[in-house]
């Protein structure tokens, strides 16, 4: 496992969050026991009027994205479950702790007490933190050991704290959903560290590329607790009341549609007319992406279904066209193709949220409406939606920015030989990194010939020597 | 494919479906940024008021239910596991916008603006009425062909649509969980389109029936999530209060009732005592279909209880000697015995949902909950429990007419040779549809005998002739 | 099946739940069509106040948790997976109903009208109830028939009712994740039972236990959603408002927390580095049993970190260490290692909230919060903080003596040589009680020896003499 097995760094690290939270994380005021003086105080008359009962049945549906979700979505490799679903699961546990400090110190540090006060919003953002570090994971999926994966972690949810902080706090642009903040981020910063980590004999372990049966049935679960839960995920911290109404009912509409044009597509790609589960598990979850900044406007019913529309076709082309040509020409080799699923669709989101963000007029909105879904107010208020479009296309720079520069540093930091990462002939293995009852079957190859009452068998190839093998029976 | 693939059905439909949105489909009240005024209108001092927080975990309960419920249920088969959880999300996800319209232009067209504006209800709305398709999906599941699921579904929403306008609408019948809208239409729909199209021939795909052991363990995903959501279900549109309240008690206690008696008849049916998986994914269910329409009445949890009792012992003896007939006798062949999961418990469903109403009074429910709870309110104030159960008998038997009728219709239709149908023997599997990367396995039986230190293998039977073959070593 | 089939059991079980839920279980006031009248007598203004509001989403959770998470959690044996869910199906549909009544007698039966009113907070509290059932059901898994299940889950939930009543309303302890009077329960119930029904000639049955590559992940399905909504399980029954809120957010790092030092501990214990699925699938949970009593308590989020850092360790260590001692030195075979999971976390549990009560002050909680926290009202109203942790830990020691004595009890009832129990070769072996359509696979191990064109198979061994067989080609 190389110089640095994952012990001393979770052990060391858990340590130093155990401190950090000592010193910086309080509960809020709405979880802490004194929210019964907060009720007088501020004349709140029932304890429905606590944010958890807005946002925790959201929040849950988020995990459930980040820790199933996410992680089977990627067991679809025919030997890669454990490392997909368990590193997820790693990984995701690791970097929320961080997250909330991260985000704390930039989003809310109480400038008089030095503390960082959470609630269940603060969960659903360091949720929302951990997503982007999960997509990238995508991008190398199999190729890099757990300890950098950590590695990656730790300065992903670093730089996401920064470039969130840049995007929404001093540009003051809206992306609820992180098309911008949270996808195309993580898809560049994942796609940088791959191509930084490009492995030229990657074909070496092509035995173990690619699904079985069963592991394409485990990816659809992570597919659709993805796309059950993507209005909740675009929702889980907009405004109050129509806010989370209104995001809800466009992610709906636009992943439906999404759905459609992926079929289409799909079907369209093999000469046979068949689908290809790559394009079902993954291309019908881009309209979620997309619509991750313009889900909270008023982009109306059929706006969100334009969207989902082009995403299907534009992300099934990419698994078709641009992989393919990313991997042979750019050498980026991308495990799961985040580069169509992610990274595109984010961009498309950013795009549309700019475009919908500068459309936005006050005939629609009506007067507070609009006031209240771009938070016109303190330092912001004379801001008009023309400029507020021109900042949100520049959010969505500084994304790309982050997620291509941030990718580089840390790749190169991954590239020193000291972390333990698998030899290309045992890519795509979990036997690497996980002790592994059943071992994984191989193929040999046989002419039969029926001879007399027996049975003659000629070899004819087989994937790799060995005197000894086990026959299921 | 035959000679209509899906991609210009899906590419024209969702064209269709953003033009018809444009022109139809608005933001209600509650989701669009003028809820603001709204609620200063109404005097409505906090966002919790909102639908949204009354209906929204529960709709995306029922979300879970269309998508990996009824997905997963159908992955039982041996070898047909992308075609359920594949062309379920496909045809769920056209279905739902379709079903947006229907509903919409039979329930809530405003007059004055000609739009049809939506909310939280709606969606759920949509993904019952996509129910009632899913569900005929189960009656053909591995004999039909996407393009014919499309046409299925299309039709099905739309048949739907107006059956519960009459129902609920004209009848004024109560059936908030959908035992006669959603089961017993579904259930009869799709049996009668399997009869139509009765393949004489099946038994040459005989080796794809049945099911594996890992994928009776998928199935059981499917079963358990809609057991676990059923209370959701059924409680997802009643009133707010102690309707939801109410319907969820009584759906719980059915359903923990009927696990006990289809595993008594389960292990009673056969000689050995043991049980089949079968009934265990299935039978364990029929409780929340026969409780859609009393779910939100004064049942009493006794009376959940006995529901779910019989439930239990008429779905299994369904399993155990009714699919056997109408496969034989009537020529039905139902792939996931839907008569016994869905028609027959809806038909249940609406029979105890009358008797209840018949059987109600202002003792039990006091006069403004029996006013509530059958909303004798407007044209219907002076209508009797009596009456009411009348209407309840009524609209059952609208539901089965629209079931059958609807289903010889879109069965003639399917039946036409230019849907791309699978022949015979290529019945349930999926490589008909799909790119299925690992190739199926076949059995070969041999007898073995050690002859000195060598072993012959005298081969007995095989599946299928073929002289070069894999050994998983 | 032996002299008891489930099948009279379930069927006259069933009828008599029927008959005592007729005399006995009526709907509270907030899910009774008289509701209206409440809400009018009490000044409710909105329906939103219903108690059902507060805590759906946290019951539908727990309920996920009960079906899926614990069923799907022991699927992890290579061939017991049918047994693991379907028999973790059929015991919690079977315990929740006498929970209801059992927990009802003691905890709210109204002396005037001898009635027990429940609602959502009593659903709650029968799915806690049946959880430690089930813990118990994962020390014997395998190894007993559905029968002897039942009669476990009977007399638990009974004994379970006792406890609870006497820790929670005579000692006034507070415990609303349970960690003594579910998880400390529930463990030594199931160890000791296991105990009491040792079997010295287990290792016969050695060739079914373990896993398989593929029964992992399923395993995963299981760990992850209990991990996911373990928040939802420790704060579903705390205080509305800031209760709820801080339990979650207690719980949620807490659970990070315990995945980083699990992962330590698991890769330092092999000494090729490699992860061990038992630990990922089962000590990451252990920071949930572990804050179930001190959840709702101003533990604070660094608090929960250090409880997650040492149940982390603690567990995994458990697997390496204690486990097998347990099992050779005590005779206690513990098929899912519930006494690292369960027993002895709850244990830690109980003390961690024995030692956070005694520590309260006003000057953290505040003078009403720290009445609300420990409910210091009615006869408790004079109680002090180190007096409360005192009958904490007094509870503890209640939860454990139950535990012990109540499984030696029902263990011998168990021993009885009528129940129909798998014979030793038989244990972990999903033939003996379900059809299983596709037989287990076994293993032939031969030499191969190339020898002109053709191949001679050297028979080395195998598992079982069979001069038939089959190979997958």
């Amino acid at each position: 496992l190389g110089l640095l097995p994952p012990l001393p760094f979770c052990f060391v690290w858990q340590i130093a969050m155990i401190i950090l939270f000592g010193v910086f994380i309080r509960y809020d005021e709405e979880s802490d026991t004194h929210w019964v003086e907060t009720k007088a105080h501020d004349n709140i008359t029932s304890d429905i009027e606590n944010d958890f009962y807005f946002r925790y049945p959201s929040f849950q549906d988020v995990h459930v994205m980040i820790f199933v979700g996410f992680g089977f979505l990627m067991t679809f490799l025919k030997r890669y479950s454990f490392g997909a679903v368990g590193f997820n699961f790693l990984i995701a546990s690791f970097g929320l702790q961080w997250a909330l400090l991260m985000q704390g110190w930039f989003h809310s540090l109480d400038p008089q007490t030095g503390k960082i006060f959470i609630g269940v919003e603060s969960l659903i953002n360091a949720d929302f933190c951990v997503a982007g570090c999960l997509i990238a994971y995508g991008a190398v999926l199999g190729k890099v050991s757990p300890v950098q994966l950590l590695v990656m972690t730790l300065f992903g949810v670093t730089l996401f704290a920064v470039e969130e902080y840049i995007i929404l706090n001093l540009l003051h642009a809206r992306d609820a959903g992180g098309s911008m903040v949270i996808h195309t981020f993580g898809g560049y910063y994942g796609l940088t560290i791959s191509w930084v980590l490009y492995r030229p004999n990657l074909h070496q372990s092509k035995r173990m590329q690619g699904s079985v049966y069963h592991s394409d049935i485990f990816a659809m679960i992570g597919t659709l607790f993805l796309w059950m839960f993507w209005p909740s995920f675009n929702s889980a911290i907009t405004d109050h009341g129509d806010g989370q109404h209104r995001a809800v009912i466009n992610t709906y509409l636009c992943l439906a549609s999404t759905v459609l044009t992926t079929v289409a597509i799909s079907s369209f790609s093999q000469k046979t007319g068949k689908l290809d589960m790559v394009h079902i598990q993954n291309s019908t979850l881009a309209g979620g992406v997309a619509l991750g900044t313009a889900a909270e406007f008023m982009i109306s019913p059929y706006g969100a279904l334009i969207v989902g529309f082009l995403c299907g076709i534009i992300s099934t082309m990419g698994y078709i066209f641009i992989s393919p040509f990313l991997e042979k020409t750019l050498k980026i080799q991308d495990t799961c193709g985040i580069h169509n699923l992610h990274a595109m669709p984010g961009v498309i989101g950013g795009i549309v949220g700019a475009i919908t963000a500068a459309a936005a007029s006050e005939s629609v909105y009506g007067k507070q409406g609009l006031i209240n879904t771009f938070d016109f107010t303190g330092d912001f208020k004379d801001r008009t939606v023309l400029t507020q479009g021109g900042y949100q296309a520049a959010g969505m720079c500084v994304s790309i920015v982050f997620g291509v520069a941030g990718g580089a540093i840390v790749g190169s930091i991954l590239k020193l030989p000291i972390w333990g990462d698998p030899a290309d002939e045992n890519c795509f293995d979990d036997e690497v990194y996980w002790e592994v009852r059943e071992p994984a079957t191989h193929h040999l190859l046989f002419t039969i010939q029926p001879l007399g009452g027996a049975i003659v068998f000629d070899l004819v190839s087989r994937d790799e020597l060995q005197t000894t093998f086990e026959i299921y029976i």
